[in-house]
């Protein structure tokens, strides 16, 4: 039994700071690496990909869209031909990073609002995977299972990892519990690792109505701002040692 | 005898459209293709590399300064590191539209402020050129024979290409008289005609001296923007046609 | 009976020009001026108010979505607080050169999709006449009387104005018909022209369905890209001064 | 005796947080806020502004190059025009929220590069006042009293206030040591504290070279990062307290 752990780094643009990159990235087996958009700038992301060859982490890209101010948590309209172009833009630009490196770009996460509208959005999560694929067909695409972007993916013939969430509700159809509604974030660390474990092993959650319901767990996405984050990601690590679960970058999963 | 012909293109941006993009393709033997910081969007990235491939035209890429609203023209100080992660970053965007196409990007030729400043500032020459040997090693570097880009290319081992530019005056060490002195434009097409001819042929050209001077042409720098300057372009095919100099990209050329 | 003439100018940036404000200027009795978050920089905006005062134009602020690249026509979520500052922030920008020149600003109409969607919704529209109010509570808003910003401006005691488009079928609410559909955009300048009259004579304009609609018009949004646009300025310009239609600017009309 | 203390504030951006201006802002006379280009967005000047209204604390204008990835700190080459148009675009941007509190602009300080480049150079430090000027002619400019900008508004009539700074080392010239030299930093606090203090009631300071110098001390420059920054402030206040130097904003100084 295998496991991914993936979190978004190179967050960090210009004199501004965000997360801690240094103590997460030997934490995890992918990273989502930010690619000038939503965050990070050019040397932002050359450092972020020095940071994972050093550990050994495998690179994914995280395109969002190109709204600093609102870090690409903001949604946007973009024509298909739009996303697609602006897709393309960001695996090239963070790969030559990766090149420079001696690396190999693994997977592609979209980011923030590009990644919930994509979800939701058949046409959206299409172009996203059209790009992709015109790239790279080799490359991973990391979405959640229920989600138009793990659904087309599929479609297109692009390999696919299904993540989940380890402090997230669901809702019955797989989907997040919007942070709006009540309950949406699970606060207890023991919940969350507990609900984790059992994604990993029996492929079930308990959703926000109290029904179980079916969830893929390819790879768990953690969080790596701050200390109380850390010490979660340390909990699963160790937790996954105890039960036998290989932390595997995605490659060797998908 | 063989030249290139190389033109800026892929310059507009979003709602804003530049130069006559279509009509200067099939004219010339490869494009300076704008990567998205002066000018260029994702998709007029995308639509300028389709258009360089429907015409069988080379493509190399045109970095420049993050400054849109200078069109990359004002000088900006960028360290070392700075400067190789802006080139690498604008290299892998616009090669992912290349490789989206199936082609293979043919060259780097830096835009405006960052090609003046660097073919007078080693440091930056070098910066440049370490970011596209560390991309790929097979780019080649396209600048005037003059200056510290070119000289910085063959330090490093990388092919490099010597532009000439037609319509312009020459001091006597091979730069280009700057535009705010009188005579340093040449603005009598037939001039010009003549001056770039001695340069393919002959390898020389008269600087603003009267002086003789040696300089190497692999290949002609050319302008698309307007109906007089396309049939300049017209005017330097017919009479390469008729002196037996081959236009042919630079990859056959260096 | 009093009309304006109203047109969006001042939408160059940096090296790339978009319509033929110099010309379109002495045609109208009000500008709305890019305010450089959708079109528009520093320099192009100080331009297009000295043209403004050397016509003797009244000048309003045309504030949009920070997204150059969609020109500001495509959907962005923002909160209420997030807009109410993009709103406060572009017109403090724009009155800088306006106070620069001696002038008073004297009317906002919000851009592209800001505007659309501020039609549409009423939280929008609050936003953004809040920040007008705050900013100075005697400008005016520019916008349709069947939509929601003119609403909200009559709530919170902003002086309104209601613009009217030559070129555009309505819906029976008052809408204008969306571009996506047939016969969104009247193309017979003879018609378009008859239309304009009526909805200035007599409050009326034929709906898409065939019904008369009642629809205020105390301006007229006409655009200057090209020469048969300027022409149809003209043509209304002639139509008017036939009709005793006295040509004003908004504050001599609300 | 009577001195300011003035201090960069409202240079957090989106998701990025830069500075602990909450704690900074009581213990200042004048903020110099960020206005959109260098640092700073809508949303946080409209937060900065209300921050200095409720400590009561003055508030001025700190443009910068439009360079938010170098945070205003790389040298970038403007035309005069240029310049002067893109510093009444950030004072005007700013003042909107200093309108929409019920306050008045009070003064103007460059930030960065621009700064740096228009201590030196005559053509620059012009723009800049000029700029100042048009906009509102009873701003006071915020420079050292050795530099281009503090000369240039006396020559066109601006009120001026001169800015010390307390950890810097000065040339005989007084200019400041560049940082890239020994000794550039004042590191000991009490030190720092001495030579302020020293500059507040004598007018002298001790350049790098041990030769005394005079400078003229109306404000001083205080950094807000952190805390040992912050207990530095709390020792100029107290000591200005104990010495009878009244803490005063720069209207009542100039």
């Amino acid at each position: 039994m295998k496991i991914d752990l993936n979190s978004d780094l190179g967050e960090s643009f210009g004199r501004y700071t965000l997360g801690c990159d240094e103590q997460v990235v030997p934490l995890v087996t992918s990273i989502n690496a930010a690619c000038g958009f939503h965050a990070g700038d050019p040397s932002v992301m050359r450092k972020t990909v020095k940071l994972a060859k050093e550990a050994g982490v495998s690179v994914g890209a995280h395109p969002g869209f190109d709204d600093l101010q609102g870090f690409g948590r903001r949604n946007m309209n973009l024509s298909s031909d739009e996303l697609q172009a602006c897709v393309l833009y960001q695996l090239g630009a963070l790969d030559a990073f990766v090149k420079a490196e001696g690396m190999k770009l693994a997977h592609v996460k979209p980011h923030g609002a590009m990644y919930n509208m994509a979800a939701k959005d058949r046409t959206m999560a299409m172009a996203v995977c059209e790009a992709v694929k015109m790239y790279d067909p080799n490359l991973i695409i990391l979405a959640q299972e229920s989600g138009q972007l793990y659904q087309c993916a599929g479609e297109l013939g692009l390999p696919a990892a299904a993540e989940v969430f380890a402090d997230r509700a669901y809702e019955e159809d797989g989907t997040l519990v919007a942070r709006s509604k009540p309950g949406a974030v699970i606060t207890d660390p023991d919940e969350a690792l507990a609900r984790v474990l059992r994604m990993i092993k029996e492929g079930k959650v308990t959703a926000v109505t109290g029904r179980d319901i079916s969830v893929r767990a390819d790879s768990v996405c953690v969080h790596g701002d701050g200390e109380s984050a850390l010490e979660f990601i340390r909990r699963i690590r160790s937790a996954c040692e105890k039960e036998g679960i290989v932390l595997s970058p995605l490659k060797e999963i998908v």
